[in-house]
């Protein structure tokens, strides 16, 4: 079976222990990994890293590294080897709590960054060097060229890259997902960049495999290991009243003609809301839709399986075991209407731009003037970073975003007098969703945008002290075009922070 | 002469005054007009609509517009009809001081758009409809096709969209302006939109004039009138300082290899900072420069003019009389090296991210993790808008930021601990630079960064209090990924409004 998935004699020949290919990375160099989402990231030797590094440490010596990847991993990777305390600087998104709470004490530096701009600026030399790729593929070719696994991300980039290259061949994933991915081999340097020929969402472009220089190849490890997937929570009451009303939202837009009867290329962010949107599209008037979005959820396949959607196009899986165990078993018959491309191509400005994506992302908060934090509590510590969503958000049709109107069994109010951090601008931030209704926010001023946000989105419970803060601001502001009283913008977060509690 | 300039009988047939062309536009309705950085703008309809809305008001009548343009136009425009309160809704930029303040003081809904966006959501549907179209030109030709003036912006769009259009025929425009622009006509809307075929800044991809269709013109008025034409003050001792760090700047990344030796297509915002970075260039050992901007300004031409500058595109002029004068004695020179575009297109995403610009703008204020106030004095009080600057920052190869350390004389200071309105948010933000010198935040968390920006950029009057602060939220922060101090991040913004003065 093992020989199977390595085609070529000369890989095959590199073979060996995670161990032993732990031991071909050196203290202190930069180790680009795959990895998107819980999908397709490398589980034996980041292992085996974590191992060596905290032997390393009880010797007294130090070992610390550089680690990018497509966007969050597993435990097997993030989870050791912040453990083993062996990340120093970590980008371009990170969801694991042992690593997030080593950065939440400053104990680890992290970017968290557009996740189309990383391979750029790698190529770019933005972020120097790259001495490792560490890939997990689901097989090797006889012609040296790789298939890949679950996820896509930047791997094609830290392949070309890296000095050096080592594989991880994990035959848990499925041989037929051979065929499903299309990697797009014409980026470039400015000035040679080209148009990018992407017009559909399932349009391709590329190629189904990776090129590899087989003699980069330093090691092959075999693994058999599933993905993350972790199962979903079903969907609550505030969550599928935020997804009603933006079904009620579609439905409008349709009827106003603003937008097509099987609507735009949806993009789609991770999470509970995101999965009850889906399956209210499952009920839902709109057919022969389209997806192009990062990471495929478990609602996405739902859609598909209902006749809904007919193609979707994306960077990562991101399944409960139940999905990718379905997925599994019926993979010949999806991978001709999935697509996963490099997150590079998944999220590029351009293609989103064009196609017209309606982006609907998750948030921590919103203030009255429509600027969304999503990525800091309280401003200052991160929960898992911006990802994509700066990509779709700026680039969309129409862009949404959306949460429940309040967090901490209503501790925390998710409209604020001011967003402690920004990740999205008012400009790009056109609808806003939460279990109370929509507020439809284009072509208003602050000034409009704060009334309509606070009557439409915010909980009850804090909804008087908003319309008492908007009162005072438009009386006392230094300025009336974004209505703000310096002294007070942050009392409710302050006010978190020091009791527990958004509340007076 | 006025003949010469309209070459169709059934539009010259329609020319009449401009009290006359006033009185075709409704109370309460939305009109589009040209202009953009004071080039372009209709002169006389404007003013004669503002002594209509005037004598309105005076009669007891009330009489308000949703007025959109390109972007910020000229006294006779924004300023006449500002002070008539006739303005009831701005976009998508303004910079009069006279609507500015209306503005600021809560009498005047204005959206600040990114640039880029306002033709595509106009044809969205997302900002109503578009009653009047009130376009200036330098002439009709025989077929009733337009030739522009001196500013493209959003006139493609407000002709197409428009019910009824009134042009201003400017024959202080200069003739030779004829074949200087570009006017695609192969944008659509999603599912339709196809690549934009722009791969180098002076590509021409669309015709030289506008398509109107001669029976939606319902007046046709001629003036003389000179652009808007502000003067620019000659280049500070910040100024240049900012210019010669980012001139080395340049030299070091050609010397690393991570900009080619021509650099690439530069971007430039409007101000005395920009120019002073062209009269840079003048002396500098860049040669065969390209620019795609939004703007072009004196010291662009001065750049061609010495033969640095080989092209520029652009959507308008922004000139000093001058310059202007300079330029207009030239023009069939100027104008094979020159193009202007719908605003849509120069500051397209997608045409941004594939030539790789060097975008440079101007900024009120940084924080010290990297996140850029453009547009909000205090938080509040708008200056003039976003403009292009998001369209650029985002996309760009690299995006720098600059002003002086310090405004008012000291008592401002330019970086700060927390920016009381956001922009740019940090990911956009890859260089700073002020007199004091340059922070290259690029692949830095924003811890790294906040040390950098203090270090380099911050004004020695301020840093110590930058680093105490620093230094605090360190200590004291609820998360340590963005060090944060909510009771005081706006401190020294409050003390200023209290004071004057953000030192205490």
């Amino acid at each position: 079976m093992s020989a199977s998935r390595i085609g070529l004699d000369s890989l095959r020949a590199k073979v060996m222990s995670a161990e032993d290919a732990a031991t071909l990375i050196d203290p202190g160099s930069t180790v680009g990994m795959s990895g998107f989402t819980g999908s397709g990231y490398p589980k034996a030797v980041p292992m085996a890293l974590a191992s060596r590094i905290e032997a390393e440490h009880a010797a007294g010596n130090p070992f610390r590294l550089r680690v990018w990847t497509g966007a969050s991993t597993g435990p097997e990777l993030d989870g050791a080897l912040a453990k083993a305390d062996g990340i120093e600087f970590r980008l371009p998104y990170n969801s694991d709590p042992i690593a997030r709470d080593k950065i939440n004490r400053g104990e680890m530096d992290y970017f968290d960054m557009h996740l189309s701009q990383v391979a750029p600026m790698a190529w770019q030399g933005f972020l120097g060097p790259l001495d490792t790729a560490i890939i997990e593929v689901s097989g090797i070719r006889p012609d040296g060229s790789l298939i890949p696994s679950s996820s896509v991300g930047n791997n094609k980039t830290w392949i070309d890259r890296a000095s050096k290259v080592i594989l991880e061949v994990n035959r848990w994933q499925n041989p037929a997902l051979e065929g499903m991915h299309d990697i797009y081999y014409g980026t470039a340097l400015p000035p040679n960049r080209v148009p990018i020929p992407l017009v559909r969402p399932d349009d391709r472009i590329g190629e189904a495999y990776f090129r590899c220089d087989p003699a980069k190849v330093v090691a092959v490890v075999e693994t058999d290991s599933p993905d993350r997937n972790l199962p979903f929570d079903a969907p609550g009451e505030d969550h599928r009243a935020i997804a009603g009303h933006l079904l009620e939202f579609f439905r409008h837009e349709v009827a106003r003609g603003r937008l097509p009867a099987s609507l735009l290329p949806l993009q789609s962010g991770v999470g509970n809301i995101a999965n009850a949107v889906m399956s209210g599209l499952v009920d839902g008037p709109f057919d022969n839709l389209t997806a192009y979005t990062e990471v495929l959820q478990d609602g996405m396949l739902e859609l598909m399986e209902a006749g809904k959607l007919l193609t979707a196009s994306a960077t990562a899986f991101s399944l409960s075991p139940q999905a990718a165990a379905a997925l599994n078993a019926d993979m010949a018959r999806f991978r001709d209407r999935l697509v996963l491309r490099p997150q590079e191509i998944s999220n590029h400005p351009e293609v989103i731009r064009r196609l017209g994506c309606i982006a609907m992302n998750g948030m921590i908060e919103a203030d009255i003037h429509g600027a969304v934090n999503s990525t800091h509590l309280m401003g200052s510590r991160i929960q898992n970073g911006i990802g994509g969503s700066g990509d779709f958000a700026r680039n969309a049709y129409v862009s949404i975003f959306m949460a429940p109107s309040t967090a901490k069994g209503g501790k925390i109010s998710t409209i604020v007098p001011k967003a402690p951090h920004v990740d999205h601008i008012n400009q790009d931030v056109q609808i806003l969703v939460t279990e109370q209704g929509l507020a439809d926010l284009r072509g208003l001023s602050p000034r409009q945008r704060a009334e309509v946000i606070i009557e439409n989105c915010s909980h009850p419970d804090y909804r008087p002290a908003l319309k008492d803060y908007l009162a005072r601001a438009r009386r006392d502001s230094y300025g009336q075009q974004s209505p703000t009283l310096l002294n007070e913008a942050f009392a409710w977060h302050q006010r978190f922070v020091e009791t527990g509690d958004m509340r007076g």
